[in-house]
């Protein structure tokens, strides 16, 4: 029988050659094959290790990989209390236009989400069959808030919900790409019947409003309509049966230049003249004249779906001039969208050149949250540099609730509800924001290191004051008394964990978490004939560590107001920087 | 060959023999054996579905069960509101003592929660293996606490982190009584090497507050020591061996009469003497009048272990003092608690009587969030009351982190990084919450009646303003102009998505959602030669749809400042019910 050492052996050799056929996109059947191959090799290792004795009560040293599974991170607090501001703001934006916010499970029954994402469906995360139902990890927000909109339809036929959650795909990760298997989405949607294209043009006008309020710049949303495209491609000559491939091939002009994907479009069987008619038109990007040369098509209006297509871009267009968001629109016949569902307008907001290099962002990242890049990140893209890149997308699905509550979806009526939204990608502009907390950091620190001040401290944590002690004594239960009487009052205060700690250890402790305030505990002062006194320093503006001053005597009873007035100032502070991160020039 | 239905029927029956079998408490080996058996007849099911020609693409209508995973729930948007407003009062006690956040992946490698949880680990969610790495989801936050500490010992050994997350059991839910398979942790943990027993209390101190200020007040956290009940149990003659196992059963004493666990204790193998000893011990409870006496306990006072135990309690007891927390702790020989990391003292917060009984929470949850109970809840538990119940608990775990990181357990050094910490449990708080919001609810629409005011409203929504148009024109550009310029300057605005909307039905919308203002678009007064003016009618403190005056005739370029003085105002209105609901008396 084979050793755990050599079964480990042919695993790392399989799981090799199964990676590079992957990365060489070998035929399916022959990775299949070879992942059967692995799995069989897992089985192997995984009885090994169980036959080998090593029961968790045992308690034996075990020697972990320690890091989190692939593509997925860990949030320090300065990168959380950045994603709160960022949710803050995309959020604040989502309330302005009436929406409330759902949650749902993070994994879904599996064949919820079966049948709804194509080709990538491959991607979904399976929880294992542990006896009971069978489930899956959500995909997106999308399906789970279409359940969600057909198990109560007539509560929420009618509903702007936004949904702030993670996601899970089972791809390749590039994380300092911001491409990770745990993910975030920021969805709004709108379900409902309504006039044409009103909520669809509020939801292009959230897209561009959420991206302008978290201070990106540089970005164009590209918008197409599934109905002109399906037309397009009928006109084009296209039989039925190969739209889904061939828009497929056509969404990949983004990437790959015309000869390749039509080279791609012959493969599958399409003729020359067709792949050259396609040609013709997807190479056509711009705005309103765009579509006013479109409408004198006389090809493309005889096609009933197209001439749909045309007419509701028609009236999108006005509303968007109303709204103020036609300059942001790129009208792209090329784009396509992957996903099965959508049946309406569809759109995708890529930022051009707004990301910094991918060496750039990731050493900047490492460097805004004060540490080395973290073990668990196993970049497999590292060398990949970020250029234009996909920010946010989404369109019209107006079947999706239908397929959940047994609706024809051909047909409109009983059980369908019509569905519009975006889902914003968080993890992008998170990578460009770590980039810019940097350069304000660094800023900072230029400014500090010349005026000797510390006003403008990045950090995560918001204690208002530390609690001091002078003497041998320790005072350690009144440290714990004055700590107790400021948070009461919604001041944030902390003391040393030591009964008798040092003086410059304290000052220390204080200095290393940005803390504003001190409150220094003396015994004769405490003491005092007229009453407990204690000593306040503010630790801003102050260049040394025990400051110049002796600071403030401060009656005990009184210590609450002198503080307060001078906290809420200080408090400003994060804010400030958050605002300051928000509004880096590139 | 079988067909689908045939096998769907002994798939069912298979289902039910396991259910009953794991109801019953069988052998471990029997029920193994039937789970085997179903899970052979649900690859034979799925073969099938998929043999019969149902594939994705062909879109055949599928019937799907409508329905959340077992122990799971979507949160509508009252319960959202209600949720995020909990988690800000959680964090607002967490950040007061200097707390900041973090968070972790939704899932670990397997290896990193295995031989944490004891005999619970059954209940560990695992992902399929579809290559790559084996993972399980998060059973608690701790775990992965560690695992983030151990990797960043340097930067996070000294830390006080929360963490509010969903965490995953696949434990029998009885989702009425709050107990759930994904429900949320909300985590304080204090990491790092201090004086003896300072960070303990403050962590006590945290759990009193955060209860307290959630407006919980009939509860008691009990406390022990794991040191002390080692000691006890060696006094009492428990071989080393058997420690756990009767530690366990002893932890039953809060559920079960005292005879019952001594019958478990000899089934499990100790001598009736040991068993009698250790009941003269556990059945005692109290404070530090109880410390004193086990303090002159020579028996106790002699075993090292118990002794370390008690000395730890007699400065915890000091520090609480101070805090004021001495009244709210039951110090309680029984506490024992499952999970096999803690070294230290232990506690466990519970609540003796304010939650309501079952019934009326459940209906009352339902009122509150308008609508019937879920379909997806399928509550296993219908017919239990809820009475006392445990709403958060923790303790110190010095080991943890050294496990991740190699280091041996035994020895304190390198690698080792002792914590403590608590896990408050939201579901409970919340199914309290939701009782309570439905009262409230209730006075306010009595109040309402009787007033004929709607100020009062609970709602989940936040649009301020809902702007209406006059005439037949439906003037739905100059809506959107409008909405647009109260957005932009943060007042949440909406309109009917209807070209030509008719006057009753925008002001039925603006009602639906409680929306505190309307402004109405009249074309006359639009086209005003002095300029365009707007008509603002505040709808709070109206009793019928269209108010008895005319509203105020408002210049466009003015509306802003005259909403966003009154809007102000009314805002508090969301508040001051989620003040209210903190603090309904039961």
């Amino acid at each position: 029988m084979a050793t755990p050492k050599e079964v480990k052996v042919s695993l790392d050799a399989q799981a090799d050659k199964v990676r590079s056929l992957k990365a060489a996109s070998a035929p399916k059947e022959d990775i299949d094959r070879e992942v059967a191959v692995l799995i069989d090799l897992k089985k192997k290792m995984a009885a090994l290790n169980v036959g080998s004795g090593g029961s968790s009560s045992s308690r034996e040293p075990v020697k972990f990989t320690l890091k989190t599974p692939k593509g997925t991170r860990d949030w320090d607090p300065l990168s959380m209390a950045l994603r709160n501001h960022i949710f803050k703001v995309i959020e604040a934006v989502f309330k302005s236009h009436g929406g409330v916010p759902i949650d749902t499970p993070v994994f879904e029954l599996k064949e919820i989400l079966s049948g709804k994402y194509g080709e990538d469906s491959k991607l979904i995360y399976d929880l294992q069959d542990q006896g009971g139902e069978l489930c899956s990890l959500r995909y997106d927000l999308t399906v789970p808030f279409a359940r969600f909109v057909a198990m109560n339809p007539s509560e929420y036929g009618n509903i702007k919900r936004y949904h702030i959650a993670k996601v899970y795909r089972r791809d390749q990760p590039a994380m300092a790409k911001g491409r990770f298997r745990e993910f975030y989405q920021c969805d709004f949607d709108i379900s409902g019947t309504y006039d044409p294209l009103l909520p669809d043009a509020e939801v292009l006008s959230i897209v561009t409003k959420t991206l302008c309020a978290l201070g990106i710049r540089n970005f164009t949303v590209k918008l197409n309509h599934r109905a002109l495209l399906d037309g397009l491609f009928a006109v084009c000559g296209v039989p039925e049966d190969k739209i889904r491939s061939i828009s497929s091939a056509v969404d990949k002009l983004d990437k790959s230049p015309w000869a390749e994907v039509k080279k791609e479009m012959l493969e599958k069987g399409l003729n020359e003249e067709s792949a050259d008619a396609i040609g013709t038109y997807v190479s056509r990007k711009g705005s309103k004249e765009l579509l006013e040369q479109l409408l004198q098509d006389e090809k493309l209006m005889g096609n009933a779906s197209a001439k749909k297509g045309l007419e509701d871009l028609k009236i999108l267009f006005e509303y968007l001039d109303v709204l103020e968001v036609t300059p942001r629109i790129s009208f792209d016949l090329s784009l396509a969208r992957g996903l099965d569902y959508y049946t309406g307008i569809i759109y995708e907001a890529i930022t051009e050149g707004s990301a910094p290099p991918l060496a750039e962002a990731a050493s900047a990242a490492a460097a805004a949250s004060k540490k080395t890049k973290a073990k668990g990140a196993d970049d497999d893209d590292a060398s990949a540099t970020v250029g234009v890149g996909s920010i946010a997308g989404g369109g019209r699905y107006d079947g999706l609730v239908g397929m959940f509550s047994g609706a024809d979806s051909s047909k409109s009526g009983a059980g369908q509800v019509p569905c519009v939204g975006v889902s914003i990608g968080i993890e992008r502009v998170f990578s460009i924001m770590m980039a810019r907390l940097a350069k304000v950091r660094a800023a900072a620190e230029k400014e500090q290191a010349a005026s000797s001040q510390s006003d403008s401290a990045v950090r995560a944590k918001e204690t208002e004051c530390f609690i001091l002690s002078m003497g041998k004594e320790g005072m350690v239960k009144e440290r714990l008394v004055v700590a107790e009487l400021l948070r009461k009052h919604g001041i944030a205060a902390e003391y040393a964990y030591k009964v008798k700690p040092k003086m410059p250890a304290q000052f220390n402790a204080a200095a290393k978490d940005g803390v504003p305030f001190v409150v220094i505990l003396a015994p004769d002062e405490w003491n005092d004939a007229e009453g407990r006194k204690v000593r306040v320093k503010e630790q801003r503006g102050k260049g040394s560590e025990e400051g110049d001053g002796k600071g403030h005597l401060v009656p005990l009873e009184g210590l609450v107001d002198w503080l307060r007035e001078r906290v809420e100032a200080g408090r400003l502070g994060s804010e400030e920087i958050l605002r300051r991160v928000m509004g880096v020039e590139e």
